[in-house]
């Protein structure tokens, strides 16, 4: 299938340009009989949504309008269709970027993937307004698997310099059920103010920050993932790389197993309470790319928003000489707390996509009312 | 399609267990009337090879026997299958470990996974033996590429504490093919003596070393990814996860973007020979997952090998008690360098396929001799 | 992926419910910079449209709106999404049928696929209004064939007991493009008043007919589909299936084959105008499942339409007890002649896609303006 | 995926060339822990075997060395991989052959299709031989349906001119289990000493003979099949055209809807011990591409063999003139009973992976011994 279907027996295609009427998504493969929590869908959307000093001053509604599958707020298991009008656009503000293109954008790379046929005005196709049909997916697989007892949660675990704690394992409901209620991604209460204050002071000089988010999936049964392509770890990364930003993916300790030996890396198998556990999660709760009941835990590193004020260096491709623009658009000084609520999202789509795989549709439609 | 198999219009479908009969690899979708380059192919095999004392002692001829899709040394066009039979069998070293998963493994996940009716002597269909079949398709890939201009390189840039020089972008294809004469993937010459000691410093204190591989692309065209989801990053990384022993994937400067301004973090556009290109290369070569014609860099972690011999806590999953496990089948004290081929195979793959979307199947008939 | 997406390359997907808000596709791996031909496309759809006594009294506008993908009318190469809105729904008429499904239809069956949460009125994700977005996305690949010389064309070789001629596959062109002017799909002139009257005389009696479409496709090269499973006749079955009423798919000769002897049915190769062509079209120009360079010929047969106005037995599903229906709702006495574009579209979808991957998606971008 | 692959939570992979070293097949997603009947499996591959005047003199031993995926007798869950050596190889047989392609055989499109580079000999990868690994996968998912009270049977409903009776679907099983114990499908006992006469006199006179299949499946459950695409009718038809020789496809009265009115043609719906059932099957127990309960009937057309002995006109492409062969090799002056075993294995693949779609992986595997 083409580049924009993600998925096998559950599958989420994207649609839609930052700029043209309108972006939405098709989700087929849905059980039955499912009421859509529509207060889960909304919140997690307005997750995405910028606010504030530290955040683009377009404003979207971004309420889904269901043109299919929804049937007195029921799924009905035919492809599910949201729309998303794109209200608030001011294509004049990309005018004078015509045919130079962003550095760090897609505007290059994808003038020649598209012959410079696609619109680029707002990011086009590659903009970050494809992940509002990708959140509102996203929510109703977070859906799916809450009610089967699995509960995925992210934060910014480090933000240009500052860090914050790691998620902690033995009492992570609590922190997920943390983040559930927070709009800003933290686990320690301070880390809000002390990042949005760097955000803002990024902002006031014209640039941008990234950080790191870490993700933890609670509940999730040992056994899930498929050797040797479709591993869980190959399947999530996949599925992650669609989120705008994200240039690393890792999961447990990832690139800090470099300098570890094995005997500090590996994580003993121990019983507790009753069950097969291990003591340490190196590994991030994946052994040969299926799950071993631990929690999943990886982390996503985002980069720094491409779209800054500064004057940059850039190509007129017309005339093919060097050139300079200032983005004047309006754009995010940081993007990674809005990134959250689509890789909890991707990350759902895809443990949904593999529980089906196992338990079949059906087991899903248990939760039919 | 199921987990072995991976790809769109070429696929790479792998099968086998590490003490059955045989591992092995159907090829589809390939161009007709390519001659295999035995060179190549025997080659990357060789370089997945254990050698000497940083490598265990199992040896197996791995020498391809070619059951379909080759006739006269030249592609069919039709599914080509390689067997590799394992020969250099011993169960008896893995018959303590039975029902008492080895630490970090997939002897637990993959037992819960098969519901404990996959062998798993040696680790079985999660064995590295499965790396061989998917070397040698790699290594086909690898032809294709380096017909079109495309050349792909693999270094150790860190053993444990060792760090070397990352790739010279500015004279990439020199480092390349300079790594293409090397049996173990370092830039720096002095560099093997070091990390082999390292190694083998591990191996007698029954420990194991991971450590980070850097990967480059070179030749590769602008406009090659797919958004949302087949993005260049997203198929790269689901094929790289399948690498055993991989557990994190960054491209560019990576998870080092998360401490970066914007302002350093964009890669300008510049004219250079004519032709566009970027000041600094933070990106990898990839903006919103689609090549912009610069190098396509990435980096892989390869954890420490889990098989050490040193005693390590378990849980005997028959009584659910605790217990302690020696392992003393035959095994690596890293298995960095061998996972070189295996990942420029896979890379190779990925762009093949992507390349044959665009272009299609005839573009690499061209080749045909 | 899930039912409702179809293609490899270049891949539709469609969505909606009868009487839902709106049916529609999404096209991805389309090529960037064509023009879309609107004319076709109307034409397409006019095609399929009911229009007088033969037809169904629902009139929808059936005007396409382009949600993505599209820029002043060419392809930008993203994700196509087609919206067509319901507008003319009477769900009064459906109201009495409630539980009780209506012989032949898919009431029944899609009340157990979905455990009756899919809106059923109308047929719901059921109902012929999906072949409005089929149309449409098919008509884009019509233009796409077109521009490279492919040629598709589809009549009623029979309606009841109603025969006309085959296609004359010496003098092709010129019935295909006979097929483009007409609104009813017959070569034979007065065949038109004919089958109308058997249309309108079943309707009277509130019945309705079936019957069978030839299907002809001109200047397909030789060597297109793949063995073993995705043959042309398998890709174009599974295709073909998808457009309502559809019973049976035959390839050439098809079920008359089986009287006949090998030296009968044999198509011998001979040259023509100084190609390989064959004497006699027994095989429907398709030998091994690969496109032989002879027209590619198949047949269709459309059941007579199931929604009668005659009282019918059925099955009251809440009681579990027999009991009678009479369908009151809008209905055709016959679709054939409404599933010819459907057809034409689907067939131009598979040729579309098998030719992408032997050519490339770059291939049918040389026809960009 | 590419073409000789088929399935989505099931899939098969078959590969091999008629001269080559082997044909095979990789079966992916198989459920562990279920023992192969081999019994039933050699059955099956016993009635694809060629056998007394009415066939080839090829014989094979047609025994499977499996590769991956099975140990003690149990599938593993793994990979599956099962070969079949090519051990009574004439090519000499195909030599006077190169170059002019036989008549109705894939010699030509093949030739074009690959580029002159496929091994042709014996029909290559276009050879009947693929059904050995066809019918092997086939009867295990025979087998997986078996354990889930799922039947299929196929006989010979017309060969040539002779036809018998259809199956009593009032009576279902006993036609399977008839069927079962027959090496010649016939319901009829006569009807085997009859068609074989008709055989063995074409085989006299240098010609072949060809028929139609009934195909019936007993006790699937309604709800079984994806709208749009991946209908029950559109799946199945994909399957079966990979079988050799089949030119059609019609579910229920099929093409003999065409002369009927819709008043005859639906099935009303009745209750019949205690759940719902049509009063006839002209729709096959297939509406809206969804089974209905009801049993699901088919038919396929074999067209009779191509390879016949008499004198036929063809090409040298080499020179591009016409000349004629004589074919001197092996083979059968019917084929459609030996096509039996791989529509039913076909078939129970569809029915296997819609199953698993449905209900997962784990539902078979509740049969695990």
């Amino acid at each position: 299938m083409s580049g924009n279907t993600f998925g096998k027996n559950l599958t989420v295609t994207v649609f839609g340009e930052s700029h043209g009427p309108a972006v939405g998504a098709v989700i087929d493969g849905l059980p039955s009989g499912i009421r859509i929590d529509m207060d889960l869908l909304l919140d997690q959307l307005n997750k995405r949504k910028p606010a504030g000093k530290i955040s683009t001053a377009r404003r979207e509604k971004d309420l889904p309008e269901f043109l299919s599958g929804v049937k007195d707020g029921l799924t009905q298991g035919t492809p599910l269709t949201m729309l998303f009008r794109n209200e608030n656009v001011r294509r004049d503000d990309y005018d004078s970027l015509t045919g130079k293109p962003r550095p760090s954008h897609a505007d290059y790379s994808g003038f020649v993937r598209y012959g410079g046929f696609a619109d680029a005005s707002g990011g086009g196709h590659f903009s970050a307004r494809l992940t509002v049909p990708m959140t509102a997916a996203g929510a109703i697989c977070l859906q799916m698997l809450r009610d089967k007892g699995i509960r995925i949660g992210t934060h910014i675990r480090k933000l240009h310099h500052l860090e914050e704690r790691c998620f902690d394992q033995d009492d992570l409901l609590k922190d997920i059920e943390k983040l559930d209620t927070r709009l800003f991604p933290v686990l320690e209460d301070e880390m809000e103010g002390k990042m949005k204050e760097v955000i803002e002071q990024a902002a006031v000089r014209k640039d941008s920050v990234g950080g790191i988010l870490e993700t933890a999936v609670y509940g999730l049964e040992a056994g899930i993932g498929e050797p040797v392509f479709d591993s869980l770890e190959g399947l999530l990364s996949h599925a992650l790389f669609a989120v705008p930003a994200v240039k690393g993916v890792q999961f447990g300790t990832g690139f800090g197993l470099a300098e570890m030996y094995g005997s500090e890396a590996n994580d003993p198998f121990i019983v507790k309470e009753g069950r097969v556990a291990t003591a340490g999660n190196h590994n991030g709760g994946i052994n040969g790319g299926i799950s071993n009941g631990m929690p999943v835990i990886f982390e996503t590193v985002i980069k720094p928003t491409p779209s800054i004020g500064q004057k940059q260096r850039t190509v007129d491709l017309e005339t093919m000489t060097e050139t300079e623009i200032e983005i004047s658009g309006r754009h995010d000084p940081a993007v990674i707390h809005r990134a959250r609520p689509v890789i909890d999202g991707m990350t759902a789509l895809v443990l949904c996509d593999l529980l089906m795989e196992k338990y079949g549709r059906a087991w899903f439609e248990k939760e039919r009312i």
